[in-house]
C-alpha cells in the first residue's frame, strides 16, 4: 500500500488544492478583483498564522514582520502577481491563541488597522487546551464567542470581506491521534456554521490536508499535526489564493 | 509615462519571469526530474540567500533555517510538488559574504553536505565593499576566487548540479545609483563565464528584474536596491524553479 502511493505520486503530480477547490488553478490572467488598489489584507489567528514573525515592528509586505509561514508565501505571491494594487497586508496571528483572545486584543489587532480583507483561522488552540485540562472553553462557548467578534467587526466594518479558515488536525502525528478526530469535527462545523451565517468565504484546510495524505504521510505536511511544514504552508497558500481568486 | 506604466499593469498580469526564460512556466505536469529521490539541494550566497535564516540549527527542509527569502518559497514550492522525492534542502548564505569568504567556510557549509545540486548567487558584496573602500578585491579576484571555487568543488563531488545566479542591483534605491550599473557589469560577465566554463545552470536574476520595472519601481522590487522585497523573492523563486525545471 505505501510503496503504491510513493510510486504513483512519483509520476502523478498531486493537484491536491484542485482537487478540493474546483476551478482552475493556473489561471494565467486572475486579476484577483477582490483585491481593489490600497486594499488593506489582514491576518488573524494563533500560531499557524503567526509562524514566528516579528512581533516588535509588525510592518505590513515586510517578510520578518510576516514569518514563514503561509501568509508570507501568498503575500509574495499577491505582491508579485499585483505589482500596481499597492496591496497593504499584515499578519496578527499570536501563538496559542484561542477566540476569546482574538477578540480581547481585537480594537488593537483588527478594528484600528480598518481591514478591506479579513482572513482568520482559529479553533485548533479552543479544543487543544480544553483536552489538556488547561482551558474550559466548550465548542459553544467557541461558535458564540466567533459570532460575537464577528458581529462586532461588521459593526465597526461594515464592508469587510470575511474570510474563514477550516481549523485542520493530522492524526498520526507527534501531538495529535485519532481520538483528536471527532471532537474537533465539532470546531469544524461550527467554523464553517459561522461562516455560512456570515456569508464568507470559506478555505477548506481539513479537506486540503487529508486530500494531500494522499501523496505523503501526516509527518511531511505537518511538523506534529497541528503546525503546517513547509510543503504544508505551500498548501495552505495555494488554497488561501484559489479561494480568493 | 508612469501612470501608463500603472493602468497597463493592472490590466495585464505581468509575465515577468516568462519574458526573460522562454519556456511555459504554467507546466502542469513539471516532474523536475532534475531532483532525483534523496538529493541533497545547497543554496550559497550572501545576505540575498541567508535572509535572516536562524544559523544555529541550520536544518533542513526547515522553514525558519531557511528564512523568509527565495529560498523559502521555492523550497515550499519543491516540497509540495514532490512529496515524495524525499529532497534535503539546506541554507547556507551569509550576510556580506564575497567569493572568497564562501571559499573560506566551503568545507563545512558546502562539501560536508555532500549536495547533489548547488546553487550559488554571490557578487554584489565583491563589488559594494570595494566600492565602500572595506575591500581591495577586483573582478579579476572575484572571477578567479569563483572558478578555484568551483574547481575545487567538482574535485570532491564530481557529479554535482551547479546553478549560477547572477549578481543584480537596481538603481534609483536607497543604495544604488546609476553609477553601480557599469562596474556591476564586469560582475555579471565574469559570473556569466564561470557558468559557460563549467557548464552550470544560470538564473539571469538581472534581466529578470529589469523585466519587472516595467510594471512597478525598483523600490517594489527590492527594499534596498541590492535586497529583495517579499514581491522581489517570489520573482527570484520563480525564476530558478523555471531554470531547474
Amino acid at each position: 500500500m505505501k510503496s503504491g502511493i510513493g510510486i504513483a505520486a512519483l509520476v502523478n503530480i498531486p493537484a491536491i488544492v484542485s482537487a478540493v477547490i474546483p476551478g482552475s488553478s493556473e489561471r494565467k490572467n486572475n486579476h484577483y478583483p477582490m483585491f481593489k488598489r490600497g486594499s488593506t489584507i489582514l491576518f488573524q489567528g494563533d500560531s499557524i498564522t503567526e509562524y514566528g514573525r516579528e512581533k516588535e515592528k509588525e510592518l505590513p509586505n515586510n517578510a520578518f514582520s510576516i514569518g514563514p509561514g503561509y501568509v508570507y508565501l501568498l503575500t509574495a505571491q499577491l505582491m508579485k502577481t499585483l505589482p500596481n494594487r499597492e496591496l497593504i497586508i499584515y499578519n496578527r496571528g499570536i501563538s496559542g491563541n484561542k477566540v476569546f483572545q482574538l477578540a480581547n486584543r481585537w480594537q488593537k489587532d483588527c478594528l484600528d488597522l480598518k481591514p478591506d480583507i479579513l482572513s482568520i483561522l482559529i479553533g485548533v488552540n479552543d479544543y487543544w487546551y480544553l483536552r489538556n485540562g488547561m482551558y474550559d472553553g466548550t465548542v459553544a462557548d467557541y461558535e458564540r464567542d466567533y459570532r460575537a467578534l464577528l458581529n462586532r467587526t461588521k459593526e465597526h466594518l461594515p464592508d469587510v470581506t470575511l474570510i474563514i479558515g477550516q481549523p485542520f488536525v493530522l492524526p498520526n502525528t507527534e501531538a495529535v491521534d485519532e481520538s483528536w478526530i471527532e471532537p474537533m469535527k465539532g470546531y469544524q462545523q461550527a467554523a464553517k456554521r459561522v461562516a455560512d451565517d456570515f456569508n464568507t468565504l470559506w478555505v477548506p484546510y481539513q479537506q486540503v490536508f487529508n486530500e494531500a495524505l494522499k501523496y505523503a504521510p501526516a509527518n511531511y505536511w505537518t511538523t506534529d499535526g497541528v503546525h503546517p511544514s513547509v510543503a504544508g504552508t505551500q498548501l495552505m497558500a495555494e488554497a488561501w489564493l484559489k479561494v480568493v481568486s
